[in-house]
């Protein structure tokens, strides 16, 4: 690996070139890579071994995150100045921090994240910050893992980093490509699967001990919710009831509303 | 009002030109008008005596919602032709419907939202999607009002609105430049007042019967929550338990799960 040259590198760099790339799916995934924006993500990206592989940051950045740099450059990986042009070009925010951490891929094989009890499976969910959202609400209430399956959105979708909050370096992560395998092979790891379903035959509220244990919820795509042969593989279609008059509910906020009903049922002394 | 020409007006017309001015926040709170995207939000628009007060359409937009057209120039008011530009240049949506309304107001004075069971008051929230997802939200969980308070994002940008889904147009709306008022308001009125805070003294889980009755929510902004002193004024503060390593939840998320919490409190038969 070449090491950090002294002069801030520019967006026309090489190297920035190289790492501007991975802000496609292809590339991440030919690589394993991709981008982590901010100071709160490269801190939690560092307490996983061998997650980081480098750092590009401006000056300004690297004196306020003087920290970070010496916990990044003492694991032997490179600090790359650059100029704020290409910070921002790397970036993909807004208001970009000043710091983005090139990253190995953290989702590990399906069969990996089994055996706790609170999984969640996304099925087809293709905005990235409903994915991130959910991601994050996961952590929140306990869950051990997400699964990714069918078109999902990718997890390292920059919106989706963002919108996981650090998240993303806590829960484990699986992506299963067939969302039918993903509730198979819970099913057979001993979970009661639970599809998120507004015309589900069992009212949330209602379900009582059915969600707790060892659970896993199932969720659809934001638009048209699960398909119906892949609801029907579930061992239960589970509504929240809608007391006014919205037709649905947002699925980032639904699948709170599920996850901490499981959690809590789970978590409640007997 | 002038009657609708039958040519297709360009993004350069005059009519095109004044409703665009509604993108601005000072033109909307100046005319009391904003402008809603799509025909689901007209057909809702239209349930509300007096809320439409013109229509602009592309004519494939005229075809497919040719329902709305009837009811609308049933009521008298224009339905204009407008060019696929002109109709992208109002809607403010990277992939809109084709049909733009241009709509009076809906917000009434705090007083006129107080009675009922459940109230929900939002303190700088700032961002749209979550204000439009919270109102989207209040209307599922049967909220009787939401209060936008303080620094608030407006209701009425597009974002907003087409977060909302239709429930900007079912769920009572009032605006509340202080906060405290909205508190105080809502206290004298025999609400107990509910402030989601992560650091509250109160597990939400653990708060029982105190989540049901004349229960008011007071929500945060996104990024630093709630005032100390703001949060003081409510009866209780309640912190949604994290039970992994996320630090917080995301705002419309943490009101999903809040108001559900206090909608089955008070529904739960006894």
């Amino acid at each position: 690996m070449a090491s950090p040259s002294a002069a801030p590198l520019k967006p026309t760099s090489g190297r920035v070139k190289a790492a501007r790339r991975l802000a496609r799916r292809t590339s991440r995934e030919e690589l394993r890579l991709f981008l982590a924006e901010g100071g709160k993500a490269l801190a939690e990206a560092l307490l996983l071994d061998g997650c980081v592989v480098e750092v590009f940051a401006t000056a300004a950045a690297s004196e306020e995150y003087a920290d970070l740099r010496r916990r990044v450059e003492s694991l032997g990986l490179p600090w790359q100045l650059v100029t704020d042009e290409a910070l921002v070009a790397l970036a993909g925010a807004v208001t970009p921090q000043g710091v983005v951490a090139v990253c190995r891929h953290l989702d590990v094989p399906l069969t990996d994240v089994l055996g706790g009890s609170l999984l969640v499976i996304c099925a087809d969910v293709r905005d990235p910050g409903n994915a991130g959202t959910i991601i994050r609400t996961a952590d929140a209430a306990g869950a051990d893992a997400v699964v990714l399956a069918g078109h999902s959105v990718d997890a390292y979708n920059a919106k989706t980093v963002r919108a996981t909050v650090g998240s993303l370096f806590h829960v484990p992560l699986a992506v299963e490509p067939d969302p039918a395998v993903a509730v198979r092979v819970a099913r057979e790891a001993g979970y009661r699967v639970l599809a998120a379903d507004g015309a589900g035959e069992l009212d949330l509220f209602a379900a009582g001990d059915l969600l707790g244990g060892r659970v896993a919820w199932l969720f659809g795509n934001e638009a048209w919710g699960l398909p119906v042969e892949l609801a029907e593989l579930a061992d239960h279609r589970v509504a929240i009831p809608i007391h006014g008059r919205a037709e649905s509910l947002n699925l980032a906020t639904a699948a709170a509303v599920c996850l901490y009903a499981s959690a809590e049922t789970t978590r409640r002394p007997r």
